[in-house]
């Protein structure tokens, strides 16, 4: 029988940080099936961590999933573990990275501060509690340690929230923002092709936009692939990766070509 | 019992994306063993793509092996599996990407076109079959289901090839060319040591050879490791990574040093 | 029940290596836990490797822990199997590679020459002795062979030993060294906190150093958490990653601002 799942988010890099989290968590249940989201979140981006989680948790089995990414660790911010509809629990700090990912899952049901010292390694730094309190937790949760264990209960109220840029129609358009830029400088748009078509009609390949962002205005037409434009030529497409809309430029980056950044307002009309 | 493998290669990055694909197969089939080959194939590289793959899998356990570069994405391109003779299956886009692989396993012996919708995530983006489509197509498969049933077999000859350069004694000296550069400018050449040494007599440590580049013309040695020549120094080697010849500088890049890109023809005569 | 535990720790990168090396042990040890420590070790980096592996083995289950740093691979450096205190064997080249992670496991006690070319691929190639030779020891080693079976024992006093730099206390400061640059550019210095607070006094967050690097002389404080100082704002700290003393600065490269290398003399007084 395959053994409980852990899926782990971090900002931790590409060095040796996130296998020795691995180290501990198997050393505590030995038979989980240990999933490596990224470790390649950009240092401290509460934002992108909670975003690039909430975008996978749905693909992922029902288990436990471990995000750290955590520019307050030492601080007095809480450890917490989320309970989760669908049946996961979320491991981490409480500054936002969690519930954006709950709410994929059906909504937070519970949540509990982690306060029980004996679930932890013997020695708790002060700036590596991802190795040496969030790791452990987590893995005597995948061993089916009830949640009541790990500290007392707090409201779900009470959790540190944090809200992703939304789209909205208006005047006959899209008031969008970059929500994300990959590593090719492709952007996540907020919002959804679905409210797009909403308010333009179907989104045929070929159709065309015009975008503003700050003082350029450009049109673009949607297309289904990066392959039906020509090399340079920018595309609105439904980013599947991240399930939205997305802003590109074949075989370039549309982050450099039209100056995006995070939250960078992006309004979509119909030509 | 160990479970079933899946390996995995991709041009999808150090993101979530492919942990996003993980999450997917141990969705269906959660005992699977799965290793990732690599993620960081050069995007839309088809050929580097095959080029890897087929290095690797002789040397995998036998199993379902998931591939996708695909610059076609949501074109009409086939998404297939190919059966090899060791007992493999291979499963990504038709474009070329699989049938190297499988002349390493035994060579193609049947294939099929992945059509069956009821095996696919619920929604099939355009963008992104590798995670909608081929990677519950190869956890349904690693789990046990017959290749029938994922759709009507395809001749094997209407499959699309991808034929690596290949080596040609000629007038003495070997005629080969850039089949791969590495992340260090090492480049893997065409070829094997043998093919050298059956028109030059043993290749003997120090053994020097003229090697042309265009209107480059450098005497190199054979040597049986990096650490036997200065650092700047280079040398002609075997490849053990990729099992062939190789050229490469100590400590420095051949890529650079030779103006060397993927196809450069490279001959090599004894001095 | 859990598979035995192999953990991988080398300088070939992010392509394909790696995973030919697992696909090599799955092909021997079909039910291995396989945990990949790091493959980014600066190339042929020896002591990177070796600080490395030392500061992860302790948070590791008990297995079998393979390193490959290896630039002596094809010349005449010995192959060997090191059995630790604790259990653990660990398997790499005898450049010095393996005895401090051997100490963090309560020493070595026993060790052998790997000699047992029965245990190998088929065909040993002369500078990838990754795959063909060390993988396919540890998985048979991890299997259950008995070490005696992979070659002559020799004696632990004649392996390749490498000591990593430490911290003396002299005239009320620490002369200290730097260990490894991380990529934020933090340095890990040798040395504990303890040693620093046995002669200056508790560390409390806030307390003043004098840090002396060459000409260099500049205040530092002591702080729990980079977050404790504005951007750009050098601390001394607890690095836990590498359980020791580490001086950072926040959000920039302490590298760069202090102009550090790999020991790099830093003195650290109290003020």
């Amino acid at each position: 029988m395959a053994g409980p799942l852990i899926s782990f988010l971090s900002d931790f890099g590409s060095g040796s940080t996130p296998a020795v989290c691995r180290g501990v968590m198997w050393s505590i249940a030995p038979d989980a099936r240990l999933l490596d989201l990224t470790h390649d979140v950009r240092q401290f981006a509460v934002r992108d961590g909670a975003f690039l989680l909430a975008r996978a948790v749905g693909y992922l089995p029902v288990g436990v999933h471990l995000a750290v990414v955590d520019p307050g660790v030492g601080t007095a911010r809480r450890p917490v573990v989320v309970h989760a509809a669908r049946g996961d629990l979320l491991v981490g700090p409480d500054n936002g990275l969690l519930l954006p990912a709950a709410r994929e899952l059906g909504g937070a049901t519970d949540a509990w501060e982690i306060a029980n010292r004996h679930l932890f390694l013997p020695h708790v730094s002060s700036t590596f509690h991802g190795r040496d309190l969030f790791s452990p937790v987590a893995a005597h949760l995948a061993g089916g340690l009830d949640p009541d264990r790990v500290g007392p209960g707090v409201d779900v109220a009470s959790l540190v929230d944090l809200r992703l840029p939304e789209a909205t129609a208006r005047d006959g358009g899209l008031d969008t923002a970059v929500l994300l830029i990959d590593r090719y400088g492709n952007a996540r748009l907020a919002g959804q092709p679905a409210e797009l078509a909403s308010l333009a009609g179907p989104l045929t390949p070929g159709r065309r936009f015009r975008v503003s962002i700050g003082e350029r205005r450009e049109t673009v037409p949607w297309q289904a692939t990066f392959g039906e434009v020509g090399p340079g030529t920018p595309l609105l497409y439904e980013d599947a990766d991240y399930d939205g809309l997305g802003i590109a430029v074949n075989q370039a980056s549309a982050a450099e070509r039209f100056g995006l950044e995070l939250d960078t307002p992006v309004r979509i009309e119909p030509v």
